[in-house]
């Protein structure tokens, strides 16, 4: 391999429906479904604000971009983008029977792992303008079947055929968990499986929150710019608060947009926390400790909402066990010490970069052999080189050098 | 006025639940209502997590420091706050018919004036350990009859009759509005009235989101941590993508915890924005610049917070307008030049220290005459005592400055 002349950058956030997966989705009548539309296009309509609107539906224009790995290549080279870990988009496999899961998990896995082992970069590089600083440009998330009324022993299986894909480097899972969330404590086995098994968990959105965006039309706009990060905060405060961190230390949880609202409301969660009688004794930490111990992507499509990230990840160190009772002017002091200017952002060493492709691609553009610049990418390629007080080294920690760490890539 | 050695300390959330009341309160036996418990405390229990507990339920406790004001004199002096500006707590007049709503609002806006107007700082010195830096210590949020199928022309009345007393320089609102949200096109002679008077708006949450928290006990954490910030946070962009900011420029609104978590989802609302055909024409500014327009208290609890908070003010003027297309290169190097390093902090002219007293009481505290200091309360004074860049006169800003200017405080 070549000495870098620029940063690798590695793409952790990028979904792809593989065909078998689209055909479950046109063989459905109901949400998650893809239909087509008066001009013929096919529309992948995901959300509840989606349905019933017939010709007008409100869904997504789905195409190539979703399964064929010519068109992910495409538009890694038009973006830099040296490896891409891709994962099933949502709603993954929520929709089906428990046997259904199962089947299709077992499926997935298999097609996923050869959607990687089989790209040659050699033989591909002639026909591509970009030249990459790795021969292995694909990796992946696995699906595990979690559904309500799984025997949990089946999810197990499917994170040991995970562990045994040599391409596949972590379970990418929605908040449901096995119907009742991620606090459930029937999830224990599983998590259990996949920390000894020294997967990532990729956690991510879909169902958003209910009956709270009112009458006026929208579009997506609060399904997916509030919805969907809120879901994301408050599956993984339920987490924390149900002592899975506690339990399970070596567990690694990377957590869509950043985490959502989680960073920004961590303060408050830990006064309500230490101010609720019914919770204060029952974690090990404050609740700021456990920011430290996860995973973010850089989806958040500005420079000062991820520096917050960081110096969310950055203090958790301060917060480990329960805050002694000091006097005011004596916290003030210390306080004062423990944020004097640091030299370094240890949060960059969880923080990794990602596109959510194919969603958000640039609106009106047309789908030819030149791809434009998506300006959804580009926002958060400027958000790593706008973070106020970031170098060289923090930036090619985000865009590349964590994730090759986190995941174990072969460069 | 003596020339101050400390900074002026102005508590600009903070409630208040008067007599008449909690006479309405106690009336009631569906939430929000007080009960009596087991040992004869009264309760309040405002939130649906709350009910159905009976002698447990987990309602909390509700005593003077919510109508008397020597309690909260107290409190101010405690914590050497030299002003407080008042306002009904949630869930305000949200139960009541229109005709008991108009009435209500009448009597509770005459009832805080007095509650205000009638405290003589100078006869209180002498009972008092601290010596406040100003004689008037009392100003307040009056309140609308803001529920369903009251006349606008009354919630219009009582705008009029706020803006004739002396001492309310605001009001306070929920985020219903008529009962469909504040992006009701019903709301704009509301607005309209509000803005001409030149009133603050604060605006708190109540209501949280639904069906979201799971099996699992976590007591109020979820709701109050997350439910009540994402409340304010909807509201907050429904109204900015209803177009009332580009409507009402001078409308000026408090945000209550520092507007949840909208700082945070700024620039993902803004990519939102800008990807959804349905929503990208139609607001004048990119919609990070709204939040330039926006008043915060300092409710974060934590310095990293209160950080971004100020940063998302500081960064709304680039955002004016709609952006124009920039080549990739020339954009990110007109982002470094505009994130250079700042030697000033402008968003500490939009954020104000607050206290969310009464709620948040130290645990198992007695009320005693000496009362300790709150942890929430140096919660959110170690935040802004904390933020990383911030001098004395940022400081100075967030803790009573600002609001002197905001609400034309006299000293």
């Amino acid at each position: 391999m070549a000495t870098p002349v620029r940063p690798l950058l590695v793409d952790v956030h990028t979904h792809i429906y593989p065909p078998s997966y689209m055909d479950l989705m046109r063989r459905r009548t109901q949400i998650p479904k893809v239909i087509k539309n008066a001009e013929g296009q096919e529309m992948c309509v995901l959300l509840k604000e989606e349905e019933g609107k017939g010709a007008n539906s409100k869904g997504r224009p789905v195409g190539p971009q979703y399964w064929d790995r010519k068109e992910k290549i495409k538009f890694m080279d038009t973006h830099g983008i040296d490896v891409s870990v891709v994962s099933l988009a949502n709603p993954w496999l929520d929709f089906l029977s428990p046997s259904e899961a199962v089947s299709a998990a077992t499926d997935l896995n298999n097609d996923i792992q050869s959607y990687c082992a089989t790209y040659d970069s050699a033989a591909a590089a002639e026909s591509t303008k970009f030249s990459a600083l790795t021969e292995k440009r694909l990796y992946a998330f696995g699906s595990l079947p979690l559904v309500p009324g799984v025997e949990i022993s089946k999810v197990v299986e499917a994170v040991k055929q995970i562990q045994g894909l040599s391409y596949l480097r972590g379970v990418v899972m929605g908040t449901k968990g096995l119907g009742k969330g991620l606090d459930d404590p029937e999830m224990e086995p599983v998590y259990e499986a996949i920390a000894a098994a020294g997967l990532v968990v990729f956690v991510h959105p879909h169902y958003g929150i209910e009956n709270a965006f009112g009458e006026m039309d929208n579009g997506h706009v609060l399904a997916l710019g509030l919805g969907f990060p809120f879901e994301t905060t408050i599956a993984i405060a339920r987490l924390i608060l149900a002592g899975v961190l506690d339990r399970h230390p070596s567990l690694k949880l990377l957590l869509a947009h950043s985490a959502g609202a989680l960073p920004a409301l961590s303060s408050r969660l830990s006064s309500c926390v230490v101010h609720d009688p019914h919770v204060k004794d029952r974690l090990q930490h404050d609740f700021r400790y456990y920011l430290g111990m996860l995973y973010y992507d850089a989806v958040t499509y500005g420079p000062e909402e991820l520096a917050l990230t960081e110096r969310v990840v950055a203090r958790a160190g301060k917060y480990e066990g329960k805050e002694e009772e000091l006097a005011y002017d004596q916290r003030v002091n210390e306080r004062k010490d423990l944020l004097a200017p640091q030299g370094e952002y240890p949060g960059c060493d969880r923080i990794m970069f990602g596109t959510d492709h194919p969603f958000f691609p640039p609106l009106g553009s047309a789908q030819g052999d030149e791809e434009p610049r998506w300006k959804s990418v580009d926002e958060n390629l400027d958000a790593i080189s706008g973070v106020a007080g970031w170098g060289d080294v923090e930036r090619a920690k985000v865009m590349g050098g964590t994730a090759v760490e986190i995941f174990g890539l072969e460069l």
